[in-house]
């Protein structure tokens, strides 16, 4: 009665017409080198996960491994090379998805500290900061907090109510909570460890407000003990992540020399004059949040590669784990050549892999995280650019595709452990962590709905400057460019067409999303300038809001899908390409069938159309069902990372 | 600096033109005595949350309540009149649904003890069975396993691995594990506090198997240590309702006495032999099996309350969590004459109940678990009759409720966790509980995916039967009454009315809801008749699997708005009565926009009507949203239970 489980039948991977490892070597990129040394890390003896449900010992070991990786040189990737760093933020957040596989409380305590703390200093202040602190926050010395978020105001970060009040006679800032709701709160390095923050607060400067702006504040002394006039609250147990200590802290008129606050885009002079080479104090604040967009993209990342694991343990137990029927009378699979029993199975029912619906819940979502892949490979290249690129096109970019990573990791990894049954509730299957730990991504480093909407408005107002003096007919020509117009002109066979070489032609995949964005574009700018003539912009944002979501979702969806087809047309190896190409084809189609709807309402497809697109989701599920594992094997996700007993040989 | 929270608009609940407490009245129904009883008990101080991390001090607490539910009666409403009992399922589920409010731990070990053990015993057993272990099993002395799942076989109980031989020489039964995979896992109380377990194992007799029956076999002794011949494993920690002990049994040649079988349905006599009132196996199956089917309603109403917690939390903090913009530009509120700022609030920003998105996530679930507390309580009702009425009506009926309020249930939850943003993250504010404990609920008492297979079946199988001889035509005319023949002769204008009081009209809901399920189950049963012809039974149904689970969806969703209605239908308070209609047209048209694709596939709906309901959704959400407060009081949960800072005054 030894505790074994039924084996994979090997054809699982025999079958599989493409390189497993050569896959591998696509998604790994560039920085396959920093990925094999995380790799090489995590999988010590050491770094073997946290099993006590205590929390403060949780925090003791994630602290720990914070020191080791910091040991291991990561910490120095993204410091300025003056100071002896790689000043590589894709490096880093190279770094950072490879620990997702292992701990995301350690991924998370290791950005607030590298990304936010370490981040907020190198892009908002200048010389004296980087000096006094950087070489410490690399070697993880000194741990820092990043203070943004109030009790009374997480999103709306213009809002914020901690004041930064310049004192001409000690020329200091005088940092305050002036209420309750003006504490920071969730930050995260508060509850034990910070040492000092960057702390986010309205500046006064001879009684004029010019702002939010970045200080940094001692918080802690050396022994851990809060500073005098600092006030600090543990967030206590949360849903996940756990190993990070967030806490909570107000400011007892606690006074700062002026020079601690960072000043790269605006400053208070000598003689006590506030400063700035941005003249508009909107257009400074943005540029100021802006420098943080790589938080985004590091959270986009993170939790896409969490979804990795979710979708590794869930389709490696699906291929082994057998339910009623019997395979010797079925042939659901589509290569009619799989056999229908094997030896290593101790029964002949059915694999849950083989079943439609199980195919229809994890597939879908395995193509996804491969196109959300590669489009955020796409950004993290340009994330080096930024500075000089379209600025608000990349931060449009990121927020859109932070937002549908985390939503897709947060559906994904829920509908994972549904698909391993109780097994999936077992702690020890880790599923239940991989979801618990990543849920907050939806709300951190921007509320999804929030940063959607923001997606949406950056949207309308590069519109609104493309339209500038256009008359109506000439928008029009503008708006559907040919290849959009071509459709519309062959409409009656468009519309009808149910043509498998048609349905799965990238081409329509991709003409039909810009045509459906280029819609809810057009029709939310009416709106919107119809709403306007009565209602304050606000107000007239905030009525079409489920229209602006809309907008943005399909904005998401095909940028996604064009940089996904962009990579996979890079591809020199004919069987990758292949594989490749049926993944976007179940990425695209099965988010046109959600849509499916939208098409329906606006003529764009018959009924019957929408209904061949349906069943040809159901065939290409039954087609990436033959190479699933081998797709999850191609993540390259450590077996001691992964943990779960289900999902190991 | 006090921790104080902004205060609720005093017009949240001013401005509600219906009586909470005759709200609360309705929903409590006859069964106000036991909920007001249990009500009394947990909100005593000894049953305040276990707030430590540690599972073994959670079991403990969780124990030690049992035995206060225990002393104060409760166990005793299920059991015999013949013992003192009060045979009264309805007010057990009562008691549950109301312990739901509380921690779901306690509701699963209540419900292992009484539901499972002692309801197995009831119904499964006979007198001797009755006299020695349910008055023990009432007051919590003796507490037992269900010992159904193995780890090779959850859903597929028919192919259990576990053996029941009986030994003609020593008159016993030989209960025994064959290998690993026919191990008992995730049985309750298994852990650490369970004496006795009714084991299901295929019974053999004279070497022949006459499949799956139940027995009643001590594992522990008064110690609580396994008895010889036991091995016992235990769980260990889990996603959710780390207060209830799960484990593994195996069995090894373990005898118990012959009498100890479970003999109400089979029996062995004293002679050694199998005798039956039920001859067919599969019909004896069934009927053991279906006794259990109490289970499944207490699951759906359990999880439908721990739904009412986590969205009276959601809503009372949307209603005074303000964020961006201001009230007093702001009127997406649909009453005019709303407050544009109050006393309480410390600044001007927009309620995030004002927003339209939050509306359109926290409303229609809102509405849903109204109409699923009706849909519960029908069939509830209808449970004490199960044994005379049509039994597999009801079991179908069962099975779709459980699998949709369950399936609710945990999306609802989620949705209110990132509804509160971090305050949804942080354990003290109970959502992270809620979501956790109540996972499960899709998949044990029957996978979801499963039950619902089962309820596409039951149709199909239903449908067979009622066609059985007719000509074609006759089957359109028997299928399509009269009512919806209408609909379709009405065709040209009925697919474009847009008119908001045909689509607020409760007959137009419902008779598309039927349509919609008579039109699939009819194409069901003809790709089912086309494939039998060249595939086995069970092939044949898989590969139609998403159209099952869809039929299956359909057919939940049509009842389900059903006895809503009906429900509503009886009312005699008018305030009461327009609220509740509110309520079924939000729930009716959010489900129908959500299935509009199938609408407009099938030539339903024109595009513009899909769009006009959408619309209406958008417009019924901004008048539910002024109730919303007021709604979510009428569930009358006591505050000690929420907890949730963020949800108290």
């Amino acid at each position: 009665m030894e505790s074994i489980r039924p084996g994979y039948p090997p054809i699982e991977r025999k079958a599989t017409t493409f390189d497993p490892e050569a896959l591998q070597r696509l998604l790994d990129g560039d920085q396959v080198e920093i990925r094999d040394r995380v790799k090489q890390l995590i999988t010590q003896p050491e770094f073997r996960y946290y099993e006590g449900t205590d929390v403060e010992g949780y925090r003791d070991q994630v602290l720990q491994w914070v020191k080791q990786i910091a040991d291991a040189g990561i910490g120095r990737i993204g410091l300025p090379r003056s100071l002896g760093g790689e000043e590589n933020p894709a490096k880093f957040i190279a770094a950072a998805e490879t620990l997702a596989f292992h701990d995301f409380s350690l991924v998370i305590k290791l950005g607030v500290q590298y990304g936010l703390f370490g981040g907020s200093i190198q892009l908002l202040g200048t010389e004296y900061h980087h000096k006094k602190y950087l070489p410490d926050c690399a070697s993880a010395k000194l741990m820092g907090c990043f203070a943004m978020t109030e009790i009374g105001h997480g999103s709306n970060v213009q809002a914020l109510e901690t004041t930064a009040t310049y004192e001409k006679a000690t020329d200091t800032f005088v940092i305050n909570s002036p209420t309750y709701s003006a504490g920071k709160t969730f930050i995260g390095n508060a509850g034990r460890d910070g040492r000092v923050a960057t702390v986010f607060a309205q500046l006064e400067v001879n009684g004029q407000n010019h702002g939010v702006h970045a200080f940094l504040v001692p918080v802690r002394d050396d022994n851990g003990k809060a500073l005098p006039g600092i006030r600090i609250e543990d967030n206590d147990v949360k849903l996940g992540l756990n190993g990070v200590d967030n806490g909570q802290i107000w400011f007892d008129h606690i006074r700062i020399p002026r020079i601690e606050m960072l000043n790269r885009f605006a400053d208070v002079t000598d003689s006590g004059q506030y400063v700035s080479a941005i003249q508009s104090p909107s257009a400074r604040f943005f540029t100021m949040i802006g420098t943080l967009v790589g938080g985004r993209v590091s959270i986009a990342a993170g939790s896409n590669n969490v979804c990795k694991s979710a979708l590794t343990i869930a389709i490696r137990y699906a291929a082994r784990r057998r339910q009623f029927g019997s395979s010797a009378s079925v042939t659901v699979s589509a290569s009619e050549d799989r056999p229908t029993g094997d030896p290593h199975s101790h029964s002949l029912e059915t694999l849950l892999l083989d079943y439609p619906a199980h195919q229809r819940r994890l597939l879908p979502p395995l193509a996804t995280v491969f196109a959300i892949d590669f489009a955020l490979k796409h950004l993290i290249q340009q994330l080096g650019s930024t500075r000089t690129g379209d600025r608000r096109s990349f931060e449009t970019k990121a927020a859109g595709i932070k937002a549908f990573a985390t939503w897709n990791a947060t559906r994904t990894i829920q509908t994972c452990r549904e698909c391993c049954g109780g097994e999936g509730y077992i702690a020890a299957n880790r599923l239940a962590a991989l979801k618990a730990d990543t849920d907050i991504c939806t709300t951190f480093e921007g509320d999804n709905t929030v940063l959607m909407q923001l997606v949406a408005k950056n949207l309308l107002s590069k519109f609104k400057e493309k339209i500038k003096g256009m008359q109506p007919a000439q928008i029009g020509r503008f708006f559907f460019d040919q290849k959009l117009d071509a459709l519309f002109k062959q409409n009656p066979i468009f519309r009808r067409n149910e043509n498998e070489e048609h349905l799965l032609d990238s081409e329509f995949h991709l003409t039909i999303m810009q045509f459906r964005e280029s819609a809810i574009l057009l029709s939310c700018a009416q709106e919107f300038r119809e709403s306007a003539k009565t209602k304050d912009v606000f107000s007239a944002f905030t009525i079409m809001q489920r229209q602006m979501l809309e907008l943005a979702h399909a904005y998401v969806e095909r940028v996604i899908l064009e940089r996904f087809l962009e990579a996979i047309s890079k591809v020199n190896d004919h069987s990758l390409t292949k594989t490749l190409e049926h993944l976007s084809q179940l990425f695209a189609l099965s988010q046109i069938e959600s849509n499916r709807a939208w098409y329906l309402e606006h003529g764009v497809f018959s009924g019957a159309k929408a209904r061949a697109i349906t069943r040809l989701v159901d065939k290409l599920c039954r087609e990436v069902r033959n190479e699933a594992v081998a797709l999850v094997d191609s993540f390259g996700i450590p077996d001691s990372c992964l943990a779960a007993p289900i999902a190991l040989e």
